[in-house]
C-alpha cells in the first residue's frame, strides 16, 4: 500500500458538500467513484476538512491508500478524466505511510467575500455574499481581529453539534479589502470584502457563524464587543446568523 | 420620450447571445420583458454589441426610448427585481434624445482568457478557454501587436457573413499575463493569458477568429507574420478555428 495526498479545488454551487450523502454528489464520493475503477475496487479517500452543501475549495486536500502502481501525474490525468468539470484534482503526491489528510494537518485558511454594491455583478454572484446595506468597515475589522488566540468557540458553532471540545487557535482573523481589479469585474467597481482565518482546526459552521456576526456588526446591530462576550456566554443563539454558504472557500491545509 | 442609456453585466453562460432568438433567453428579450410592465407597453432595446451565444459582458451598453417617468435608480432596481440572476443591469443614465447605444459608438472593447495550465481550475472553466498545451509567448504577442491599426479583416469574420465593409480599425491588440493573484485562484498558479482588443468596431467572430489565430502561431502551427499575409488574402479558410465562446468578454464601450 502506498499514501497519496490529493490536492483538489471545486466549485461546491451544486454539490451537496464534502462527505459522502445518500444522495447527490459530494467530492468525496466523486473521488471515490472516480479513483475505484483505477485502483481495481474502492477506496475510502479522507479530507481534511468537511465542507458543506454549496461551500468551495481552491485547496482542499485529501489522503487515500492505493494499491495501484500509476505515477502521481497519471493519477491525475485519470481521475480528472473520471471528474465531473467542477471538481478537478489539481496535484497528486506521494506521501508518508502514515500521512492522514485530516489528523496530520496542522493549519486550514478559510476565506469568505461579502459584495457590498447595490448590484452584484452575475460573475460574483455564485461566490460572495450580497450584503447591499452600508457596512461599518472599522467595527468589522475590530471584530475579526478580536477572533485570534485561544478560545471557546462553543457560540460559533452549528446549533446541535455535539464536538465535546470546542476550544480552537485561531492564528488570524481578518477583514480586508480586495484590492484587485479582477479580469471579470469593471475598472471602478468596489471592491469585495474579504475575510480570511487560519487556524488549528473549525468547528461546524463555525466560519459562516462568523460570518455573520461580523456582518452584524458592520450593520450596528451589534458592537464589536459582542465577539468577547460570546467567548464567556459560549452560546450559539447569542452569536449571528450563520452566513450563506456559497461565499467560503477553504483556501489550503498546511502540513509540517 | 426620454432616452436612457443601461450598461449591462451578464454571464453568457447559458444564454443564446444579446439578440432575441425565436427559443431561448437573450439579453435584449429579458430586458426588453423586464422594461415592458415598467413602461406599460412593448419596447425597444438596442445594444452596442451582438455577442454570440456564450459570450459574457462586464459593460455591455444598450439605449431605449421610454415614455414612463421613473428616475434612473428606479429603473435599475425595478430591471434587476425582474431579470435572472446572471443578467445585471449596473447603472441606468439619462441619455441625449439622438444617443443610440451602437451608432454612437465610438470603440468597443473585447478581452479573451486562455487558461494555459494543465488542469483548468473549476473557477476558470465557465470563462476561460483552457489551451494545456506549451505556447510560444512572444509569437504570441507579436501576432496581437501585428492587428494594430486600420485593416481589412475579411479573413477573421465568420463565414458566410454578408456586411459589406470589412475594413475596422484597432487601436489596441495585446496579449498579457494576468499579474493578479485572483480570490478565486491559489497562490502559485499560473497566471492566465489575457488578449485585449479595442476597436471602432468588429465583424461577427472577428475577435474569437483572431484568438484562434493567435493561438495557433503559439502552438507552432503558423508564424506571427500569418497575420499580414492574412490581411492581403483576406480568406476566411487561412485564418486559424474561431475560439470557443466562453472565454470572450465585451470589456465595455467608449463615447464622445
Amino acid at each position: 500500500m502506498r499514501t497519496v495526498k490529493l490536492t483538489i479545488a471545486y466549485d461546491g454551487t451544486r454539490l451537496v458538500g464534502w462527505q459522502r450523502q445518500a444522495e447527490g454528489d459530494s467530492v468525496q464520493g466523486l473521488i471515490e467513484a472516480a479513483l475505484a475503477p483505477i485502483e481495481g475496487g474502492p477506496v475510502t479517500v479522507h479530507g481534511a476538512g468537511r465542507t458543506d452543501a454549496g461551500v468551495h475549495a481552491l485547496g482542499q486536500v485529501a489522503s487515500v491508500a492505493l494499491t495501484c502502481r500509476h505515477d502521481a501525474a497519471t493519477l491525475t490525468r485519470a481521475m480528472n478524466a473520471q471528474l465531473p468539470d467542477d471538481v478537478r484534482v489539481l496535484s497528486t503526491e506521494e506521501a508518508a505511510p502514515e500521512f492522514h489528510a485530516r489528523f496530520s494537518a496542522k493549519s486550514k485558511t478559510y476565506r469568505y467575500l461579502i459584495c457590498n454594491e447595490a448590484v452584484i455583478s452575475p460573475f460574483d454572484r455564485a461566490f460572495a455574499w450580497h450584503v447591499p446595506e452600508r457596512l461599518d468597515l472599522d467595527a468589522m475589522r475590530q471584530a475579526a481581529r478580536a477572533l485570534t488566540g485561544t478560545h471557546d468557540f462553543a457560540a460559533f458553532r452549528s446549533a446541535g453539534s455535539d464536538t465535546r471540545d470546542s476550544v480552537r487557535i485561531v492564528h488570524r482573523s481578518e477583514l480586508l479589502l480586495s484590492s484587485e481589479p479582477t479580469l471579470l469585474r469593471r475598472s471602478g467597481t468596489r471592491p469585495l470584502l474579504v475575510y480570511e482565518v487560519c487556524g488549528n482546526g473549525f468547528l461546524r459552521h463555525m466560519v459562516r457563524t462568523i460570518v455573520g456576526t461580523i456582518v452584524e456588526v458592520g450593520r450596528s446591530w451589534r458592537n464589536p464587543e459582542t465577539i468577547g462576550a460570546l467567548f464567556r456566554s459560549l452560546r450559539r443563539e447569542e452569536a449571528g446568523a450563520t452566513a450563506p454558504p456559497h461565499g467560503l472557500f477553504l483556501v489550503g491545509v498546511d502540513y509540517d
